[in-house]
């Protein structure tokens, strides 16, 4: 299996519609996607200190899979459209599992 | 379901052999701490630029398992000994899955 994650803080002024638009757009892409064989998404459960805001864990078969998920229009519209614009720093990795 | 996701940057002085401890302390916790459920750990594999190095994603039954985890002492001596000293950044998010 191949796993990607990623993690964003979002800006100051990021509103809670702004927010909540990334976790809907997001949960439509494995019905656009078949590739992504696991998509867990969610907000931080504020439990701890200094924290990241946001978590993306994407299950793949493989790497070919993942690059297919990366490069995907539907996928790089939600990033370009409903990401970017609130996304304050971002932190990823992609590995095998 | 609960998870923590957690990822690091390394020191550029980190060595090889540092690195490998990580993961070699790491991968025995499943053994140590029965609340850690699903456990995958691993370095990036070097697909996208700007990418953290090393990433961990535990999976639990509830938010108190993941306290059980967070704060027991074979963990915390793997984290003092073995990931600060190598640990330049840290990213993490844990949420309800």
């Amino acid at each position: 299996m191949f796993r990607h994650v990623v993690m964003f803080t979002w800006t100051a002024d990021a509103t809670e519609e702004q927010k909540a638009e990334v976790s809907k757009r997001l949960s439509e892409l494995p019905g656009v996607i078949p590739e992504l064989k696991s998509y867990q998404i969610g907000p931080d459960a504020g439990i701890n200190e200094g924290n990241f805001d946001f978590a993306v864990v994407a299950d793949f078969d493989s790497q070919d899979d993942y690059l297919v998920y990366r490069d995907h229009p539907v996928h790089r519209a939600v990033v370009a459209e409903s990401i970017a614009p609130i996304a304050a720093t971002r932190a990823a990795v992609q590995y095998a599992v």
